[in-house]
């Protein structure tokens, strides 16, 4: 009997050219279809991401989904996926959800967090888990600045140009700059987000943070929806996707999945 | 006028063939004698490590010396190497020091920790950082097989065959054994270590915890002076080098430095 499973997955992208499939290296999404194919015994089997994280994105919690046919319980399946994946990636969890569950298209919202450190020279331990900077960020500033982009907002100016997608809207529900010795991190909720959005976003801050753009201008360059205003796209490494929200009865496991949800 | 440096050097031991050149791959010791060479704008200069960490494990204290013609102060030479140095290895200090120093022959002790995660699934965040066992190893047993340890003891049974030392006496000031989480660490002190004493010994003591050999075998291992009846090397990603200790005027930076010195 075919069944649809949602897969929670952790993974350190490093290595990777990304989730999504590409002709130029190994994808996350390619390593997970295989794995769950054999597990399966299949010849092949689609496993859509809820968020395409790019090379070098690290994701604690990013699920997919899959329709697939086996035997196996969602438990045993776990660990006959994981014992056919490289170490790099992991399947926490494997549910079965109902059939109308999408990992993309279901979702209703996502956080991650951006992690940089400041110090006079990188940090070798740990370096793909961390960016780096030479300046002390100042956070007053920063979170002036980030509070002009919570919210509803047409956010082109912060999207990577040529992207497709059909709207730029996104709304987002908070955004928290935290200090903790040396790192700074900053924690992005939304409703979804533009492709590099979350980067982008970073850039720009951490420009506030450095004295070089008025906190009052990141507002304006919002307004402006013009991908040139804004800062550049913050590396990559310091980036982790950590969960993706669902609505109740739409492949949500429990009620704190949702529990962003009111609309 | 040539003088005597001493180094404090961090790396991440992955992508390295370990600490000393070898005709196999990429060393530690070659990238910081071909990035001091070109600081100091030599053809080569030779630079002696205190500790011969093997492919994998990693330094956050590794220290080295080197004779040296420069008219770089220290600090401008920390800079001028580390520009030339990949992000996997930083130099944390350059000082000068007696021209008797040496690195390896003047070191009074060493530092070790060693730390590993016991879960169902291996972590894919971090994974080079920590080792990964899937029971929980119980700490009184180990504590109990550590007491052993403590001391000045001949350490053949830990020491990996055939490496090449005048003795394998060796005095063990402390052995910590700390659980956080799901991480338990081993904490190592002593005047110095056999090639792959330290993860022998966590690899026997991981015995114990398993319940696999008896607390007070361990004793009975050391008096036996036979690597074959002690337990397996534990893997690389999860040894650390924190620091190397010297006499004060030998290299010394600060009496912290030499505080476990007495002798």
């Amino acid at each position: 009997v075919p069944r649809t499973i949602r897969l929670d997955i952790a993974y350190d992208g490093t290595e990777f050219v990304g989730w999504q499939r590409q002709e130029n290296g190994v994808s996350v999404q390619q390593v997970v279809e295989e794995a769950l194919a054999a597990a399966c015994d299949a010849p092949r089997i689609a496993v859509d991401g809820a968020s395409r994280t790019d090379s070098g994105v690290h994701a604690l919690g990013q699920t997919a989904s899959a329709r697939i046919e086996s035997r196996l319980d969602d438990e045993t399946l776990v660990n006959a996926i994981n014992s056919r994946l490289p170490r790099s990636v992991s399947v926490r969890r494997v549910s079965t959800v109902g059939d109308r569950f999408h990992a993309r298209f279901s979702a209703r919202g996502k956080h991650y967090a951006y992690r940089i450190l400041h110090a006079a020279r990188p940090e070798p331990i740990g370096r793909a888990y961390l960016a780096w900077t030479r300046f002390e960020p100042a956070i007053p500033p920063m979170r002036e600045a980030a509070r002009a982009l919570v919210g509803r907002h047409d956010f082109a100016s912060f999207a990577t140009a040529g992207s497709p997608r059909a709207s730029s809207v996104r709304e987002i529900w908070g955004i928290h700059v935290l200090r903790r010795g040396a790192v700074t991190t900053f924690a992005f909720r939304g409703n979804g987000f533009l492709y590099n959005q979350v980067r982008a976003m970073v850039g720009t801050l951490l420009l506030v943070g450095q004295g070089k753009l008025a906190p009052a201008r990141v507002g304006e360059i919002l307004a402006a929806r013009d991908r040139r205003l804004a800062g550049p796209t913050a590396p990559p490494e310091g980036l982790f996707l950590l969960r993706v929200l669902y609505g109740v009865g739409e492949g949500a496991r429990s009620p704190e999945d949702s529990q962003e949800i009111d609309d």
